[in-house]
């Protein structure tokens, strides 16, 4: 089943697209969200280029959690492990950022992610989609797998004029500029954001800790 | 005695297969479990790609350990050691993952393993079992080993046709395709399920902390 | 949009300016402030002296923070992370300090960076900025980017009479001495100095744990 | 007086043998016990395979712990140090790993190692000993040394047909298939086993926690 | 205006000399002192052996802080980062041992170092002075430089004969032996010493421990 | 001065002798004191074998701290700066052990260690002095820097024989088989021993804790 889409919607599985030097294919990214303190752990034989990715991934994540309907503190009570299947073989590159995002919202939120969706994408830490390499050959591996939707950079789509009709028919493909349209698509449904106001959050907590300090322990007449 | 099956069901012992240039090998798997911190710990030479698959193997069976009957705080109290002997001979790739994730629920859960069963595949981090290479040079080395059952990954199910009748004729064969059936296979009995309600744990939690703060150490008149 | 200056003005993003074997590039560089501890990131593939330079820009940007507004103890309350896409692109040298400085006073500040500067100096600890290379083919491609304004260092202002007057006559070109005419010019305003007198907080602190300490925590008869 | 035995029994000086090139060898190897945080320290130009030989002696130790009169507990206010002389010569392999065993046994008991014995085994994390290479090497070496007992894995007794009469007849040579076996042949007397109950601590330990936080800090009326 | 004199006193900024294939050069060293936790954090791409050196030479001061004006404790209240611009060139060496020592007595004690002093020579840990090589370079390096003074190791004034007149009598030459005879040269003023009595001050705090201890929290009756 | 012997009697100032292809050496050994939590620093180019021997002499010295008058509590409230000028020299061999033990004691125990006594030997951890190579090398450089005592390892007494005449008569040479004959020559007195009860202590720090736990913190009526 390797190299095919997904069999049903899953929190946390997300499908991205490689390229090698014998074509495109299918990589499954996934995601697990475990008590913890707010480690991230990357295994899959993963390059340096691409574990940056994930960290990238993970501070844009952070820096909008509240319109995830996450609160911040959430992610200093949980660890997460992104593992990219097959361990043995060396995966590297930024393109798989838009999947990171996608598959941390994932686990974070309980929310699944579309089986039949494909995407490929570096992101900024602001969230922004850049272009990547390979296109037609990623395009042509999606076909192959069984995926229907595939997201792309949006400064890729100038690329689709040399894609082959029948990839093109075959796929529904939606230009990306930033991350927040590859969650409409992928994710089942979207978050209810939580209201934080991070100003007031730091105010009261450091307010609950001065009562503390300055209650005597024990006033006894 | 190294090189074949173990003589008793013991807890954390695992038989795994391992494939080199020279054949197939019963690869002995030993977890132990010791009051801790929720470290892991390796030996046994292992290279990055066994050490991760370990690492995945970990972070599934704390994913569902509610269902292996251990609440999730028992992880923070325990390290784990795997080791992997013969200590000299270098040992790599991800295909003893399903016997990791095997060793390790024994250790939990000290239920033993049983000591007839070898068993080979990749392991995602939700629990699916990934085809492996060597098929036959491992059964071969399952065979001389006296082991009575092995279990290998669905995905390699149609491999089988390639195997000596001798061979599938001495053995039972059980493709798997989620370390649950390896589970029911190796483990001498299935652990009971524990309830974890992770929110109201989590919520539980922050109560205790919170009535700890507000309470006046003490109030007296 | 890689490659051209930004659309609207940001906190944390800042154009540098790089110098490749293949002439000059504009360099997004993108900082986050999150909840944290103190803790700095750094990802894009940055080599260790554009790695030590973020370090110098920050514990610089640490040592005058109540001029910027900040108190000291706030640096202990956050992360930042500072990326410089894209993230398969080595990276490496000092003449991006500037950039990294006016990136981390921004996202500490809250003060978005005009869009239409881009900047390349060595900053000093003390925020002196020091010469760089490659200066013509930096201006090049700021105008090719779109930039209105770019800083460069008092030290290469010498260096312009070899620049074409087609390139001096379409950008403003701003030598600089330290890192505060920086900040004028590339924050869309300045932020206003608090208050911080170190000894006297220090030994607030102090006595505030003296006399927890010292107060029996009841006193009762 | 190095490369003979011991003069005295000691408490964690364990006589090993080593096999190189240029013939076999004793191996003093020494173990401090010293107030602690539960830290191993291994010195003596020690290759990988050595240092992951003590550390599956230490997990293996710690497991068996009460039956060697000692409370797990106590493995977090001692640290250990394993040394290995002369400090100049490079020493690596698995072999050595009963002899570890023994010398952290006898500085965690305080019962000290009998001087005329020398051993030879790698350890299994239950403790099973399994083969080495080199046993006339190593037999040769014992008795030059003035070694009066060797203790041999029990899978290399065959290979005693092939050591000449002369080693035979000088020293007393017994095959072990386990470390308890070992110990019993090293130590000057075996440990009284203590009583440990590892669910009923934790229970207790968890009592005690909730009983302290659930106590109001004064009941004062 | 890199390669010169300091244009005014600076606290913790130092001249150095470091010699190089082409010749001598200024090396200018700053200092900064943060709050912190008694972190030592070095840039500028630094050799091993010129880290080692700030290392000695923070142990130096650490060991006569009193002598400076400056209480213990008060290191494990402040990080100190030191970094030799120019970020791109590589430096190396023990000989910037003495300029090290003087920028972190002066950001701790906030004296200003004088601007047109220049020094060379390694430090011990008790702060005597060993001798360099290059001196001739170096000093020809602060005379291009407009240094006015230059204190260099004792050991090294028996190659004052070699140097041109010119160059000493254009430079005011002061051989040292000790750091305590850096610091009278090249601190604006010397710092006031404060008493420290290390028994006392620990019996001082372990009394304060105990009586906390013993104290019954609340005696009501 | 260097190469030559002390000019005082110094606490932490030890010299040893080393041995490199052009002949032998004085080496002067720096230890530190410094208010801390029990870490050892070591600088001036060391090599791995020189760093495992300072860290198995910081053992051994621990390990019989009660008998030089130390408390093993002290240990974790103080950290150790070991330093060997000349810093761009690298250093490396186990023969400069029993230097090693003689400058922690020294700055442990505050005694001064004589200036006109050099030493050589490699130590084990229970402080037995093991032979070493160059002994001919190293007496003629004690001899050319005036030092007036070598302390040299037992084993190494028998190659006394090819020492010219010239070198015994201008040097006392003296034998030792442990450590604490090198402190009786080089210490300008021996500490007195402290009593110290392990088992005692550690009931006693349970007691005061357990007591601390039960006590309600206030009762009031
Ligand atoms: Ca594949
Ligand atoms: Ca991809
Ligand atoms: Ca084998
Ligand atoms: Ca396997
Ligand atoms: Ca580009
Ligand atoms: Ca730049
Ligand atoms: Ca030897
Ligand atoms: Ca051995
Ligand atoms: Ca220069
Ligand atoms: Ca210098
Ligand atoms: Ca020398
Ligand atoms: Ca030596």
């Amino acid at each position: 089943r390797y190299g095919l889409a997904e069999k049903e919607d899953q929190v946390g599985v997300v499908t991205g697209l490689a390229w090698t030097s014998v074509g495109g294919e299918l990589l499954s990214i996934e995601a697990l969200r475990l008590p913890g303190k707010g480690r991230m752990k990357t295994t899959g034989k993963l390059g340096d280029v691409m574990k940056e990715s994930i960290d990238a991934a993970s501070s844009f994540v952070r820096s909008i959690s509240p319109e995830l309907g996450v609160k911040p503190p959430k992610f200093e009570a949980v660890d997460i492990h992104v593992h990219v299947p097959e361990g043995a073989t060396p995966k590297d590159g930024p393109s798989a950022g838009v999947a990171m995002v996608t598959s941390i919202v994932s686990v974070l939120t309980g929310i699944p992610v579309r089986k039949d969706v494909a995407m490929t994408g570096e992101v900024t830490l602001r969230g922004n989609v850049l272009p990547i390499g390979g296109l037609k050959e990623k395009l042509l591996a999606a076909l192959r797998g069984g995926i229907k939707t595939v997201l792309i950079p949006e400064e890729n789509a100038k690329d689709l004029a040399e894609i082959p009709d029948n990839v093109k028919e075959g796929l529904r493909i939606v230009p990306v500029a930033h991350v927040r349209e590859v969650l409409r698509e992928a994710l089942v449904r979207m978050p209810d954001p939580v209201e934080w106001d991070e100003a007031a959050e730091e105010a009261a907590a450091a307010a609950r800790r001065l009562e503390r300090d300055n209650t005597p322990t024990a006033t006894a007449h």
